[in-house]
């Protein structure tokens, strides 16, 4: 089925939910400033899947329900999915300039279809069978998914079983389900979702068997406590909720999620205690989502490289050199990101549970292109508009009756442009060079670190050192 | 004479100043969460220069009332001078992580000092003696002295004159002074000092004469309106002005700065149509701000390379060789920059005005270092820290009464940590990787496309193709 | 037809070529120190192609006519051809470690192929059939076919009109065909190939109108001159034509070729004058070149990452992390251009001609990328090697009677290598790290400038602005 | 003394030396064409201390014979001598494009004066005293003094005692002096300076304590052998010793220097045993060498500057910007390098010895900048100078009675220049990019990775640290 936001923002509204902002409870989440941009970002996946020009990307078939479906939902049945999934990806990042909250959900329940294949056809468990059924309840349903899957980790030099209830872990297993204790942070969107799927954030070994568990919740069941990210554009959003703070889609909105010893029934439960699996499902979500983690830094490039291009204009210096080259950089650090996740999706290959996984070495190699490439943007973006990014006057200044016709005369740029035009635009590119994207393009995906091991692994280097010893004669 | 923080607060707290933020009129500006910090800043510039420790960098003697007085007021006499300036502003750097608000002041006096001599010289005017009573003054009294120097420009393709009254110009010359009318935007500090000294920003040719001035203003005299910045940060610190804002003084607090038709007389105006000059005096001023920018720089980045060792053993992770080569990087990418700076103050060459001018080369060098090793920085301690940068969590949730414990819980790192602790020093990363300092590095001192004409224009390229041309017999 | 390596050399033996070499004309050039390499590797494509293991690679089906035939002469009739197109690059390239000398052939016979299909369509000509049948005469016989395609320039601020006489030119046209003058430079391969396709080097406008000519002729016919490039290589390889060189298949072989009036039968000319083409047919080469030029990067990374992991072995550092970690970056860099090559690839098009062209904008990407992919592969390689990589004694060291056992003893490395097998990576490190090849991979598949051209026109940026504009309700 | 090259040839001239080049005895060695450009190059060195313009560079006064010396032969006694000192390096690698040879023995006396002082202090050894002594001769006779450093190192895991006496050790103590046996590699002119310092190549323990010497040599004394490194372009100067090799002073000709158990006297002992200060010695050489690097760097960029400028003009393009914004990015590469020099020297220390050693910090940094700045810019020489920089005919071909006239003709760039001379500076491009240089500026200095321990080491972490403590006021 494809829904729609009204029905989406429906269900969400009935959800009684533990929300707390900057220290204070929130009771009506759904109007609240730093949660309804959420709300829209998400809608906007279900608006779209009904206009005619996206749906070719928005909307696919089933497999399970042999209907329609959103995209989101979707487990990869044949390459050309893969590469639709990127095209995905890009067109949500370049329309809402932030998260869309649903690829977590998604990169996991196509992880989890693989591994739990995997699982079953060793350990003779019955997951896959159990994730066929979530995934078809949610398609028919078409809710949104969200995941699940940062833990806090107090000291990295421990492991979980190290440390004092850290990490999400099982603290019961009961007849009808398990219960779950511990805390998620960073999850994006989490709040205003339908569901949320759950899994381990790091390889396991036998004595953290406790923490290798995936599942999933229908969001805001009980004893689950949400609290929101705090970050200075939150407060701005909180105190001008309108052009002033950039983007109307907000930043990434992500929340610390508690499970205080929250149930689960056993036909949501993917994973209990199979700890020699934590890695192989960690390492097929890193896989899929550092893949489509290029789409969406392209996306997000492509409205910086837009954001450029239009300011640049209002500023009078669209004909320079050094402007456009400037522009030209961003543009190949961006595409460089987008082409290397294009080779993964189209050198994919079919897994045993005939769900397609990117290539992995391409998969990696993209995220290491994603963080310099947006960052690189981001810089040029500043250079482009001038230190005005970080130091204009706000909205409120603008329609002040004593001083607004003095921001009004001097902030204006070129003929092109309205000031308010011109100021909507700064406030876009505040949002980008003093907004919270640097942290999360430097940790979406995992850390900087983690792609350089996984590369190491994957790349053959012995087999390039026997094309040299071949070609000189080396025994 | 050394004043005091007090002394210079109670002086600003007497001004009555026509100040907005975000569209308010403020009238008890003192007490201003985003005025506060600006005014702390600025008193540890008196407060540091009573410390033994520090005397030998804060305080000098004048060459013209022969008694000690504050660096930032001094006149370059000997090399020596130039080298103390420069660790002045590494020091007031990596004691503030914000800025000190009196550098550019001071680098306009001493580019006035140079440039004024010089066309006295030539012009027969007498606008250096001038300067130097003035000089006597503020230094007499210790004031805190500002810098007013980026016009809007409205559109770049057009200069001064062709646009309308866009840059700050000289409406009227009467017998005892000139009135101007303008706006200079994003001067720092510009509210809370006592003095503002006021230039062009960029060459000017005949036509744009009018534009073509130099004065300096008591600040919050008749006609001048002032109105903050306001980006996200400004937003955070009114809401939490506590240390959920990271950094006690605040971020680097600009103002647009309004002059409706101001008056100044004679003796306070040091160019006033000579519009050959504009070019001179902008290029000795970028030359000085650029070489002080190195220092300021290394300043910020030893805070961050602080920030990011102590944040690493919060975490656990301070003996893992990839966080250590990242702390590495950071350090050669700012030293590499402050030593180009160090060159450019020790080779630096003495003015006819007895001025010392840093070396060009090295100054414009460093501004090309500085940008990208405090971006590297800057994503280095995100990386470090981990996606909680801008993702935690609030000091109000930390004491709310009913999540505080879980907040408590699992915001903590290693044992060495209180999660209180952790929680500041989260939030100080916070400040740099989602503040608006990039935006401020990108900019301060110029874009970073204008250093590299002066470089260019330096470098002596034909003397090194005579090396070729002899080395290789060529004609 | 595929023919064998040994019936390549028979033909190649029997042509009467003018060959100059450092001053001297040479005659048996066949065993010449300097062109035996050029024919090996030549050889090498006629080789492969009878591999059980790279047949499929290797070899295709012609649409012309109809039997197997090497794919260095196959016109793309699907998706699929260009990407093996690309794995035929890097396959060649690691197994050399040098030229093929058949890409830009190939790559000329296909950019003919969609550009004279336009040119027909639109000027009536009829280029595109006599391409056809000279296309199918080289398959049928399997020929070895080069290109020649940059112009000596002289000075490049005039165009070739202004110049006298200095771009190839046709300076006669006859009843049977054309008279041609003038010279290429830096044809790779070009004497010893059976066949030359020529084309011109840039765009032409109508004045330049004699320099927009294409045309096939068989290599050494009447009036054709050809001089060896002369570079150190060249004379160490004349010198020590043994192991102490390096590469058994020597650097990249090329020529100044030298059109002393060459007379081109009708059947053989693919472009007279069409000046408005020259343009296309340049752009269309540049595509595919570039396109294939990621997978030939990629093959020459190959060796040496395969190289670097031998000497660490060699020199026991293998297990340092540090070498480890240039090992693993310059994989990234190599692999992320040949991602980006295929992404051109299978993000390409079918032309109206029915020949399939690799994506423009990733093409040119991937170029960009292969530059500082290679050139940090070889800093790298130098890096782990030691200084040793252009400081070692020779072969001729080691085998001398009096010192040879002292080489013996202190070249010797770690256990796993004899003396002579690490003298021999080191020399093959030295032929990457001090010879030709950073000068080839600047200026391979054109300027490291043009490409920044051709992106700036593909990268579709005020569609982007669009996005921006619609995002914050900008009109 | 101020000794001239006339004499120093006379002098190496009388020295009957074992050579061996590629292979062969070689008996004159003073003509020969791998050893002339050495002995010009070492020529220079004398020559310019007779030029009134470099006097105050070239000459000093020594502290020891109270005469003028060359300053290549000067223990530091003030500040001005580092700087003067690094102006040195500048000067040569600017005026030769190559080594002067005697870089490394002047830092290496530097470096044992300050070592012997605290080895003498502490161990009550007379060390200094020799050196004092050894220093006063080589001034008395302005004898050219050359290093000797590197060891062949075999397997790089294992320490010197653990393998088979591959680095140079004492093998015999005697009443008159001690015998050492052993293989330095890579050492720059050892065949013709007069005399040669030998010091360890890394830290040692008490094990390797055999391997703790430090001596003096008159080069080619009894049971001395010498190998000439063998690379490509010491090919080509044997073949074509004329301007076709690029520069006439040759590539930098480093040696495989074999002491097969030579005699050294104690007079000329300067460290035996005493293990415990080989790395005090590596790291007070490193130290000195590093700084004086960046002024070898930047001579030899700066030939690569005016090389790139006077290309620009033969090709008709140096009004193009993207050529010009190439060579800025050069400059700035080489004066940042430079500059950190600079700084090193400007805040060096005076030690007990009364040497000034440079600033260590910056010294290391500045080694950092090195590699990349003259990577980046043979790559931007390249790119301005186009493919024909490794592709181009020969001289002999230029002068070849039948195929000169094309030569000449196609050749040929903008009116500017003559064929000849624009082939003469291709031939120095050439050199540049595909010599052995690339590889010196890898490992001149040590290896790059070396220089980040040190920099971690002496970077002051923990007082950053605790400038954040503050800060924050975090306990």
């Amino acid at each position: 089925m494809i829904s729609t936001k009204e029905a989406y923002i429906e269900r969400i509204s009935k959800k009684k939910q533990k929300l707390y902002v900057n220290g204070k409870k929130v009771e009506n989440f759904v109007e609240h400033p730093n949660i309804k941009p959420i709300i829209d970002s998400i809608g906007l996946t279900y608006d779209l899947a009904f206009k005619e020009e996206y749906r070719d990307i928005m909307v696919t078939n089933s497999q399970f329900i042999s209907e329609p479906i959103n995209r989101f939902l979707h487990i990869y049945t044949e390459k050309e999915d893969l590469i639709k999934r990127l095209k995905l990806a890009r067109l949500l990042s370049s329309k809402l300039a932030t998260c869309n909250y649903r690829c977590v959900g998604c990169d996991i329940l196509n992880a989890l279809y693989i591994t739990t294949y995997e699982m079953d056809e060793l350990l003779k468990t019955n997951y896959h069978e159990r994730l066929k059924n979530y995934i078809t309840y949610v398609q028919k349903n078409d809710l949104a998914v969200s995941g699940a899957l940062t833990d806090v980790r107090g000291d990295r030099s421990k492991s979980p079983h190290e440390q004092d209830d850290i990490y999400l872990k099982i603290t019961q297993t009961k007849e009808d389900g398990i219960v779950v204790k511990g805390a998620k942070i960073c999850q994006s969107g989490a709040l205003v979702v339908d569901e949320t799927v759950v899994m381990p954030t790091i390889a396991l070994n036998q004595q953290d068997k406790a923490y290798a568990v995936s599942f999933a919740i229908e969001t805001g069941c009980e004893n689950m406590i949400y609290v929101l990210q705090n970050n200075a554009y939150e407060s701005k959003k909180r105190e001008t909720p309108d052009w002033e703070s950039g983007n109307p889609y907000g930043d990434r909105g992500t929340f610390l999620v508690i499970f205080d010893n929250v149930f689960v029934p056993w036909d949501r439960v993917f994973m209990c205690e199979e700890y020699q699996y934590a890695s192989v499902l960690v390492s097929n979500f890193s896989n899929i989502h550092r893949y489509v983690g290029s789409g969406c830094k392209a996306g997000f490039a492509d409205t910086i490289i837009g954001a450029s291009k239009l300011m640049a204009e209002y500023n009078g210096t669209a004909n320079a050199s050094h402007i456009t080259d400037k522009i030209v950089e961003t543009v190949k650090g961006s595409e460089a990101c987008y082409a290397c996740g294009l080779a993964a999706g189209y050198e994919g290959v079919k897994t045993k549970s005939g769900c397609w996984l990117p290539n992995a070495l391409y998969a990696n190699i993209s995220k290491t292109l994603g963080l310099p490439a947006l960052n690189n943007a981001i810089v040029n973006l500043a250079d482009i508009t001038g230190g005005v990014c970080v130091t204009a006057p706000s909205k409120n200044d603008l329609e002040n009756p004593e001083i607004g016709q003095y921001i009004e005369h001097y902030l204006k740029g070129s003929d092109v442009a309205t000031t308010r035009d011109r100021m909507k635009l700064i406030k876009f590119v505040e949002y980008w060079v003093a907004g919270p994207h640097l942290g999360g393009a430097v940790h979406g995906g995992g850390s900087p670190s983690t792609p350089n091991i996984f590369i190491k692994r994957l790349a053959d280097i012995d087999e390039k050192k026997n094309l040299v010893k071949e070609l000189l004669n080396i025994s």
